[in-house]
């Protein structure tokens, strides 16, 4: 998880029920990743060691079987953090998401499934697909809002094997909490405070009211 | 401090009147220990160059006869890190705390007052010992409530020269803010701001009122 | 950036209207430096790499022509990061920006416009100068208002070409957005967040009301 953002990412993956734990440790990464349930690869923070302890997750969690997502955060920003999320979308990554830049540069080839949020997330390619329209206008101007909603479907990774339904919810769940989360805020500051409160408290209730999910088929 | 959590454990050990300084680089360790009335290591991100940031930072406040207080965070995750916190606690840390799990791999031999952190806090091992029963549940769904406590601690032994005596008080006002935040709050979000008040706010009355504090003895 | 205060620095430039991005990695400086209308140098985490990839980047900023601002953190913590700091002085910031301590060894020669901040912020040197006389004690208990302030100066500077009037606009909005979100606070936690709030929020009837510049002239 890169560094600005890690304590808001770990306080949303556990007002949800998830266990986060981070580290870019070469020492410790394949102890860490090899108790995870499944592990979320977040290129917001890079340098050399990082590629190596990211690579050396990668090929843990892939030996084991288990899920794992790809946030490739800025890969509009550099050719180097670019060419790094292509050599980790060959790896197959269960889920990649990014926000429109990110996926334009990351095509629509390649395995993993494809996840684009913005003020409608949009799951899969082609014809296909799931959209999500839930969110806040408020979640652009909080810093990490993605990179929290990346843990979230993570966790749901956890306990929910089909990776679209998994995406689908946490979607759903993080749109909802920040619809939620607005009414109660003065602006983008306690809206991110807010926004904890309500992914803690939301249950079933509020998804069947506020959820909207479409599916669309060619 | 581990990186996820520094801003948190920085406003928290500033509103109770400390000045915390963090760093990693091994070019200036020497000078920032040298100026500390205290020093916390917290284990929560560790890699090469963090160890020997470490070690050199206790040799300067050993040197110096200052305490300091070790937090094995996620000790249980990584043997490497297991290794790394039982080769501190033999250089006589002044306390060392961490939770069930963390306090369970250290074992209660060895220098350094134990503490473990929990539903409620034990301080001291064996029949011997001072139970702190205050908190609230919440401070279990907010990231870093246990490093922040750890640095309160610590801002408590640079004035209070029995460890002992500095850690009760310090669990005692963490816990006693819980208590007086959670009322106030929404949900984790809201109450990881409304701990950060009561905490600068908290005074004696607040304190004679609701600490719950125990000394056993055999 | 130092890694105590990415989040909050960040989500202060973005709620003000820039878009921070921050990295300190070596392969993806030049990229990120290229990319950018202003550069901030914060001193606050310091090492090696660090030190290599803040050249880099003062290098293409400077090459481009590009104003960039230099925040001398804790200069007075370590030789070390002050001979640092003077050897970036000596590059040509655009803006030094430093509490009162650092100010003080920093001293009042070399190019680049000084900036004091504290209860009064002080903006140039010698007679001739701008007095920003907005804020809240509050400040000080909020890690990281300090580094914050300086990334709402580096926003303005992206699209303000005289630095005085960048930064005298930046201090009076921050100090400004402080009193309107103080008696909207119980305490330190809740005022960093109201403090977001009303930064986003502020317009030109709240500055004009509010803002108490002084122009001294010898």
């Amino acid at each position: 998880m890169n560094t600005v953002v890690q304590k808001f990412t770990a306080d949303g993956i556990t007002v949800v029920g998830g266990i986060p734990s981070m580290t870019s440790s070469p020492e410790e990464i394949a102890d860490f990743a090899a108790r995870a349930d499944v592990l979320t690869v977040n290129l917001g923070t890079l340098d050399a060691e990082r590629r190596r302890v990211i690579l050396r997750a990668v090929e843990v969690v892939n030996a084991a079987g288990k899920p794992w997502i790809l946030d490739p955060v800025h890969c509009d920003y550099s050719p180097s953090r670019l060419a790094f999320a292509q050599e980790l979308i060959a790896l197959g990554p269960t889920i990649v998401r990014g926000n429109a830049a990110e996926m334009a540069l990351i095509g629509s080839t390649g395995p993993g499934l494809r996840i684009q949020t913005g003020e409608v997330d949009r799951i899969g390619s082609g014809g296909e697909g799931v959209r999500v329209a839930n969110g806040h206008r408020w979640m652009a101007e909080v810093t990490g809002t993605g990179c929290l909603t990346g843990g979230v479907i993570a966790a749901f990774m956890a306990v929910e094997p089909d990776a679209l339904v998994a995406a689908a919810s946490a979607l759903a769940v993080t749109g909802v909490a920040a619809e939620l989360a607005a009414p109660l805020s003065r602006g983008p500051g306690s809206f991110g405070v807010a926004f904890l409160d309500a992914l803690s408290a939301i249950g079933e209730r509020e998804l069947l009211t506020h959820a909207r999910i479409h599916y669309d088929q060619d």
